[in-house]
């Protein structure tokens, strides 16, 4: 098939017109399809069922000396540190434990900058200007919770290899408003990019004009592997252990959690920073809670015991994300290849696909996908105040559909592009 | 036994002689026992064992139609909410059921009023004094919280009925600062008084000076009887009806949570509202969190299935903890009865036994105890800043030892409160 630059009128009108009949004959059948979140498929979630039988009512509920059943261990469960610190390659001295969802220990620390500043800063919210910079495409949860507080977001360019560095560091060693920094360091959300090692020892490097700036290292999909073998996984370094070499100890909180590795809403998830940035939450965690859920913690250790037993629960979990990552890219390249009107990412983990459409087409091509029945990320989602500059990224989550939707789905997705694509030449002629 | 008040210095001395002959005694045996919070015991605990078998890996995860293993149902399940809302008589629809802590809840909705005001209120942190009413003795960690947002608190004076209602009236409709009330309705934290329906009537009916006054309704309690008998528990109207018929709608927050119904931490808490009020809740949550543990709150319900199912697990709970209290109450009685050097509380549920000592005692009284392994709340806890006006309140939380340690435990403390009064009336001779 020729490239859709090179077509002309003639040749676009005709494949409009037999792209138009197909698109209306799926948008006929009156399906409906969820692309749109990061959210684990069925068989995904039947791989942890295994963590309902752990505990009965005639289990030990003690870990190592603490009652799991009743208040205390503010800080988590030991084991459970140390779960969570090898998840993520950390010590475990430097976590704290908290309850199901790391993006609410996110919230709660810039609420906490808000109202209480950094370590004896003035409160945020007696400055005038607060600013974050915001690696794009990135995850939309993140700047919902900046753009809810006023702060002011500086999109940042990705690359395959992480923010561009140039940039982020004249930014956060020029400017003492800029009070922090999102990153999903490893299979970013949308891209699926891992840092390189370069790029984190800069970030730990860095000289911070502000001295209450903190990296959001939110390193959500630490695990969360397409390949079980290891010569196919990307790498991350500990970058608290490189802050702390770089002189910069207080500098990074990073942030994991079984979100997906368990369930949704019933994981676990901690914060892990240095000594001084963990008395800060922790005098915080003693006003604002009675503590975090201890018996689903001790669930959690009962129920994946080690690291060998989260490689072993990721790499079935990798198998089932591999397979629908697949179907996915199959359907791209077959139907999309050598067009010249979209490109796409292979990343090896994590939960998205990005795709590139042509500028200004994203927000047209995820209309047009629900007029057929299809729920995609809203376009531009993945950017600052929701504003794609370029209006050509398109976050595709293709976990919770079946392969068999995904089939359909992708059908969709293709279809829409095209049809959209060609709208667009057309205009132009 | 003659009132210690009436006893010349010689019998004073020598009654000091014979107990502390008796407490050195139990000093050198070097117990340590713990009354300080209301924490339950173990065969507490065990009642609510059963709640981790009624979940397994054959288990049918859904809660009509919602798939409780992923994300989803920002609000919570409908059966939990109405669980929630039957526990404090409410109506289900008010509910927003949210993690395991509803102190957290609390926390988090002072905090959003500092950072975001209520209901397009100028933010609290812009303004120069923002101050809370504080019925006392009250809840340490209400006022803590206050405390920590550097909120001033006005301690205003608690009887059997609830708190001076002139006094809160006054301040309410008086003072545009005055943005929020801490309020432990039932079985108050520490007294064991229940607001009579003439106080909730006058609180509902209020017509306060700021529009975004809020009365923050902790009903901890209101499920935890000492008695099984419907006739020997208190009952507290719902307050939420009564506001909107009074035309305040708005003005009140419920929570309640099942921290002391099943297991402390690992429990299911709600925040109860206004429609208006809720929607500002949501707003937030969805910034703040991909949701609460759905899987948790399902147990929750399987296992405590409806009221009827409560009412019987905190029968036996209230068994449990009235022995504990007959215990404490027969040794206050046999010891100190008639001495006239403190008074003490007969609550018909809740956590807490409050003792009033003789004024300017009650620290030395915690510190005299201590000396001897007994840890008590420490005195002026229940007090805004830690200050008790009078230095005559101790808050005895007698859940968590058992009757047998409870002995002891109690022995110490009223030689403590003995040989502490003695000293204050040498000193005044």
């Amino acid at each position: 098939m020729k490239a859709y630059g090179q077509m002309n009128t003639e040749e676009l009108l005709a494949l409009k017109e037999e792209l138009t009949a197909e698109f209306e004959d799926i948008k006929s059948r009156g399906t409906s399809m969820d692309m749109s979140r990061g959210k684990p498929g069925e068989d995904q979630l039947a791989l942890s069922m295994g963590m309902l039988d752990v505990l009965d009512s005639s289990s030990d509920m003690k870990s190592q000396g603490t009652d799991t059943r009743n208040y205390g261990q503010m800080d988590g469960l030991l084991e459970m540190k140390k779960l969570l610190a090898d998840m993520v390659e950390t010590d475990p001295e430097n976590v704290i434990v908290y309850g199901n969802a790391s993006l609410n220990i996110m919230f709660d620390t810039v609420s906490r900058s808000m109202t209480h500043g950094v370590m004896g800063s003035t409160p945020w919210c007696r400055l005038d200007r607060v600013k974050f910079l915001c690696p794009v495409p990135g995850y939309d949860r993140h700047f919902s919770i900046t753009e809810y507080f006023g702060i002011e977001m500086i999109p940042v360019e990705m690359t395959e290899n992480g923010p561009d560095m140039d940039t982020v560091e004249k930014l956060v060693e020029g400017d003492e408003a800029v009070k922090g920094m999102w990153c999903v360091p490893k299979y970013s959300n949308p891209q699926g990019y891992t840092y390189s090692e370069e790029t984190v020892r800069r970030l730990a490097a860095m000289k911070p004009k502000a001295a209450d700036f903190r990296i959001y290292w939110d390193n959500a999909y630490a695990v969360h592997h397409l390949y079980g073998e290891k010569e196919r996984q990307d790498w991350l370094p500990d970058i608290l252990a490189l802050c702390k070499e770089a002189g910069n100890p207080d500098m990074v909180y990073e942030f994991v959690s079984t979100s997906k590795v368990t369930f949704p809403g019933a994981g676990v998830c901690m914060a892990a920073s240095s000594e001084a940035n963990r008395k800060e939450f922790l005098r915080h965690l003693q006003i604002q809670t009675i503590g975090h859920d201890k018996v689903n913690q001790l669930r959690h250790v009962r129920f994946l015991r080690d690291m060998d037993g989260v490689r072993e629960h990721m790499k079935k979990q990798g198998e089932l994300t591999l397979t629908r990552f697949e179907a996915v890219w199959k359907l791209l390249e077959s139907e999309l290849g050598g067009l010249g009107i979209g490109t796409w990412t292979y990343p090896r983990g994590g939960y998205f696909i990005s795709f590139e459409a042509m500028d200004g087409c994203a927000r047209a091509i995820v209309a047009k996908a629900k007029e057929a029945g299809l729920t995609l990320t809203p376009a531009g989602s993945s950017f600052p105040y929701k504003k794609d500059p370029k209006d050509s990224n398109i976050r595709i989550a293709p976990t919770y559909p079946s392969v068999e939707e995904l089939q359909l789905a992708g059908r969709v997705f293709v279809l829409s592009v095209k049809l959209v694509t060609i709208d667009k030449l057309l205009e132009n002629k």
